[in-house]
């Protein structure tokens, strides 16, 4: 706890994933005041035809 | 904003998928008062074997 | 199953959310091909200042 | 209802689902005072490149 | 890890939640084969106005 | 999308929510490689009653 829940995209690498965990859970340190101990992360890759804005699907031509 | 999280069986087509954000994306503006633009929808396909019902899984005979 | 939840600004009447759940079950049976009794929906209501888009909170002036 | 979502590392034998379902299932009966067939169940397996703790990923060495 | 998130109606005491908090990780670590201190378990009550099943709002007549 | 979402403990201020948002979002948006204006961030506040860790609600002396 703080637990922080990513739904991102497919297609990040790990070095972009392990980029975000070391700087956000720096920064829920110091905003949040806590243990970076405390800190867990997921991340959850979402393919562009499982996401859907304004009625449509992010793998379909706009 | 609204964010609408779907889970669901595995296996239904994107066409499915498609149609259902399509409708619920309507019927979301219409009934919450609010623009279709702002709303988002994630599907999140589950196999059978990790869903379980009453104790029993629903990949297993009943 | 399918389990749906919708994360959404609080203030929505019970009314509001009644309707959305009726309309939300009928398309979803009629586009992902399922009964109505297997559509589950739970609603999650967030403060504005729960909600930040583009670094900023929902509930601060933009 | 109850509907309790579960993460866990990727690598746990159906086998191992399974003897979780139906036990996590009786005692959430006993505990929750609840009927059997109300309990839910979703695992939702997650890769050590996708959960970081401490800011490092838990494929990372220590 | 596990991560173990539970939503059920509200009205369950802070003795039964006790109760399922035991139960429940005494079963993960059992099933999952893993540390007691590893399994993180959070409760999110649910109002049955906030509930649907088939399409109605738990909070309605049936 | 990205679209973040934060469990934690309440008594969190306001201005520490935005302080978060503000450097949360920044790092996103570098770490992930995309435009701020895409990351929404979701807080959750979680009583000590409702965690548990290795089956002890947090709200329970040690």
């Amino acid at each position: 706890m703080p637990f922080i829940h990513v739904r991102l995209f497919e297609g990040r690498t790990t070095e972009q994933k392990r980029a975000f965990a070391e700087a956000v859970t720096r920064e829920t340190a110091r905003t949040l005041n806590c243990a970076p101990e405390a800190v867990d992360i997921v991340f959850d890759d979402v393919k562009k035809s499982d996401w859907a804005s304004a009625g449509k699907l992010a793998s379909d031509p706009k």
